[in-house]
């Protein structure tokens, strides 16, 4: 059996959980696609430091031109993530010719057109399955499995830290900086959590699939991003109150040619298959002309569970290999489309405001949602305090540019004293 | 652009919804392909008979050598179902070099490696997506997805007509016979309902699945297999006191190579994600030793479900097509696996019976469960009739064969008059 050369940059957790797979994998690899891999040599910054996995077969080096320029590697695994050198290392594997898997999503979501093209120059695969939702497969199926379908809707949760913090909240009652600190500690979230709890994750991983589900190129600046510090156990208790749970939700729609691209907190009603997904998991809803409603729900990170996407990739480019192909699956794109901040879709909200508490305040604020032509489905108001009463309001389906301009006078209004949080609420689904 | 003309073997609900779909998608397809497909010749039984879809560029045709001997027609569609003529057209259409598409679950599963065996011969593809979980990718998440993991467990809510049944009688508290008849009239189900009802059509899925999971070739008559039938409303409302729902689940287990198959109605936790999967929705459930747990999920039936995965299948081949490449995807059989009734697993289990109402009979089976060493996590006593008292046990966990040797003593047991339902309890899973 022929034996396939591979070069690992990077061997952290997720380079550490490739090792391992692979090794646990390798015969029947080679009973697949009749070609046997060999990782031979990683990439590490540091040559002594103890690692996850034990290394005796690999040559471990601190040299990337011993990957890169070694004709015998015909795939490269990256798993350093991160921009740079990342970039300046696939391209350069690219144009030597070798194979290319990647789970780096920073990579992808803001250079992937760069890397496609010059995957395609160089007549050589690029794969990155794992670089969204983790072992879930959806890059591929979007790419292969669902291309009958016009992709109007996909709905994601796809940063499990958030998932984790939020499902914390609705168990324990906790507030966010005090679930954030606990996730801290277990490893969970990072000391610089922004990436995640601002949403920035998030939004990478919905260009990412955006761009291939509805053909076209997104560009992270394209997606409107609200993250998770702003929701209180006050908002977590109210939405169990209506029957619902709180969810970071990656929204993409393509109405007619023009997508809205949102990440944004959003009350999920308990019947919807989302509001299933807790702690660490990762689930995407796609919505197909032909398909009606999928969901595809598994682990969204960790050692092993992305190693099982990397290695996937890395069997397809074995089996590529076996036959003398490359560039089977070109570039989904078919044309740039137009992006627009107001979804048309009427969608329900979620309202929490402070109000002074006289007579005749409720009376003004159901007035303005009136005047805005906003009708409200349930108002609860449940706390007096000093600071005035809390008042929450659910409104009936209604387009965002319409209820933006209630929110506008209600901000405007005395009675008002301040809102906290506007959240949208997902229809409850089919299933 | 080239065409690459197709041939369509009948045109009932499928074929209607792959010709639709089809022509919605040309140009799409073109320009995902360079290719463009074009349905010449559809293989009807009746000439006149009124047609889903208007057909007007398609040349209707009794006779199948019209699709079968024309060298023009590179891909055959086969929407027949059933074994024959199917089979025979299949294998005629793969001898003249012809790439074949089919969403025939009966034929895959009865003869799926004489036609793999067959495609492999004549170096063209087959492609059988639509063939399990209809619009829900599942054969090529499996075959290309997951080859890094050993899979250990595939779950599957597979049959909609069922799950429609079982999502009816634990909506409205009918019981079996009422729901089938509304069923019936709804087009749901059969006016011979057995293949879906006694579970032999999620038997047939069961096994084209745990083929590919499992690598290796599974016979439906390695399936243990009980439908719906005996389910009472009875059944259902105790399920419900106890926090699940019934659902009939096909299930596939790898203990260290030996395989275990069954299809039967299992009791679900209302938290496990498959306990969501209502009316005509599918669901697999896979788990592996890389990737963790994962779920697939989506409509499991209808023309234009169906059609999604056909004509993805298609597109597929299309690509392979355009780049004179066939067979990418080779057998994923690695050996033969012994097949055992008796899942190895601790499972826990429902058991309802009719006791003899009358002082000491519930200390006689509580010592015989106890003599079995299977102990008892929660027990109902709420009816009592003239036939006795009504009794519902949930065991604790407990391998299948220590529980059917409880079973036979309570059958022998006169305090038990007799034991109406016996169905094993899903463990409430992480998400």
């Amino acid at each position: 059996m022929m034996n396939v050369n591979i070069g690992l940059l990077g061997c952290g957790t997720v380079g550490a959980g490739v090792i391992e797979l692979m090794r646990r994998r390798t015969h029947k690899i080679s009973d697949l696609t009749g070609l046997t891999p060999v990782i031979t040599t990683v990439l590490v910054r540091d040559l002594e430091k103890p690692r996850e996995v034990s290394l005796e077969q690999e040559r471990l080096t601190k040299r990337p031109q011993d990957i890169l320029e070694d004709e015998s590697i015909r795939i490269v695994i990256e798993t350093i993530g991160g921009i740079e050198p990342a970039r300046t290392f696939i391209l350069a594997a690219l144009q030597a010719g070798k194979h290319v898997i990647t789970a780096n999503k920073d990579l992808i979501a803001l250079h992937g057109v760069e890397i496609l093209d010059a995957a395609a120059k160089a007549q050589v695969d690029v794969f990155y399955e794992a670089a969204v939702g983790g072992a879930i497969p959806l890059i591929r199926p979007l790419k292969e499995s669902l291309t009958a379908n016009d992709i109007t809707d996909i709905k994601g949760i796809v940063n499990g830290t958030t998932n984790f913090i939020l499902s914390k909240m609705t168990t324990t009652g906790a507030d966010f900086e005090e679930v954030l600190k606990e996730a801290q500690d277990l490893g969970y979230a990072e000391s610089d959590p922004s990436s995640d709890v601002d949403g920035l994750d998030a939004a990478r991983k919905l260009a990412i699939l955006a761009s291939i589900a509805f053909h076209t190129r997104v560009h992270l600046s394209d997606v409107q991003v609200d993250g998770i510090r702003n929701i209180s156990a006050v908002d977590v208790a109210y939405a169990h109150e209506l029957g619902a749970v709180i969810k970071l939700l990656a929204i993409g729609a393509d109405r007619d040619g023009e997508l809205t691209l949102r990440v944004r907190p959003t009350l999920i009603p308990k019947g919807h298959p989302l509001a299933h997904v807790s702690d660490a998991y990762n689930a995407l809803f796609v919505r197909g002309d032909a398909s009606g409603d999928l969901m595809f729900f598994g682990r969204g990170a960790g050692s092993l569970p992305t190693a099982s996407s990397v290695v996937a990739d890395a069997i397809e480019a074995l089996r590529n290999i076996s036959i003398s192909i490359s560039g089977r699956i070109g570039s989904m794109y078919l044309g740039q489309k137009p992006v627009t901040q107001n979804l048309q879709d009427p969608v329900r909200h979620y309202i929490r405001l402070s109000a002074a508490d006289r007579p005749g305040v409720f009376a003004q604020i159901a007035g303005i949602f009136g005047d805005a032509s906003v009708s409200m489905e349930t108002v609860l108001q449940k706390r007096t305090s000093e600071r005035g009463a809390d008042i929450v309001i659910v409104t009936h389906e209604v387009p965002t540019q319409v209820l933006d301009a209630a929110i506008n006078r209600l901000r405007e209004s005395p009675s008002v004293l301040s809102i906290h949080s506007v959240m949208p609420v997902e229809r409850e689904e089919q299933a």
